[in-house]
């Protein structure tokens, strides 16, 4: 840690969660739970051929049809230089193709192949299988209402406007 | 991806969400929060000398106390060799120490410095406002809606009774 010190006195008092666990703090649950339906997938996929990235590709191009890669990156929740790779792989491996966007020829779009289309559907169910494992114990109002504050906590977070 | 080939019919049918969007597949709602929830604390968190795994660090020890390296590789969200350099890292900033558990001496624990509980403090103040721009426009009854129901999703998909 740079020594800045501790700059006021506000710091001798005590913070929230101390000692209380960390189960009300929602950024907690979300990042455990995230990476726990990630970890759950990976068999999964390796056993496909995929890697999550891979996996998420598929989905995002299969849900919204053509991207930018700068917009899969957003949707597909990846780093550049993973995102970069990711699609090189893909296009050798003929589940993707890229293309001149028509409505701006300068920019390229990213669209699924129909294998890559069979990829996505071959994959699905682990994707459906691991979600609803999620849910287990809940009833259909807490799930759509769980979707519904997610959606809304995205919409006051994102920095782009998808 | 390996060509294993379509295994069966049922990948011609349309699977959920083709051309429908992701918004209401929660996975990627949830990874997409999560990963903006910490991308929006790291310049924060960077000011202080710190680092995301070491604000969760902090943050654990401060909330659960004397925890194992297993138990906070899982609770900060973690790689184990990610863990073990952090907790290097920090035990030569004196914000953390090591020491044999008393419940079992072949085990040790990490425990916060008092160094350790003022960083946590300072940094807290970030963490409480990066989670409250997750929920403006919320009620505090769908607030608490929703941590119901992420505690519930944890404990259906953690694989740890922690």
């Amino acid at each position: 840690m740079k020594s800045k010190g501790i700059k006021s006195k506000a710091v001798q008092n005590e913070a929230p969660h101390e000692g209380q666990g960390l189960s009300r703090f929602a950024p907690y649950l979300i990042n455990r739970i995230a990476h726990r339906y990630n970890q759950s997938l990976q068999d999964a996929v390796t056993e496909l051929g995929l890697t999550i990235p891979k996996m998420r590709v598929l989905a995002a191009l299969a849900a919204m049809g053509k991207l930018s890669v700068n917009e899969l990156t957003v949707v597909a929740v990846a780093e550049q230089s993973t995102m970069s790779r990711t699609l090189d792989q893909m296009e050798r491996d003929g589940l993707i193709n890229r293309m001149k966007s028509q409505a701006d020829s300068r920019m390229r779009v990213v669209q699924l192949t129909q294998s890559g289309l069979m990829a996505y559907r071959e994959v699905w169910p682990q994707m459906s299988e691991a979600e609803d494992a999620l849910f287990v114990g809940l009833s259909k109002d807490q799930r759509d209402g769980f979707l519904d504050t997610l959606s809304q906590i995205l919409l006051n977070i994102r920095k782009h406007d998808f």
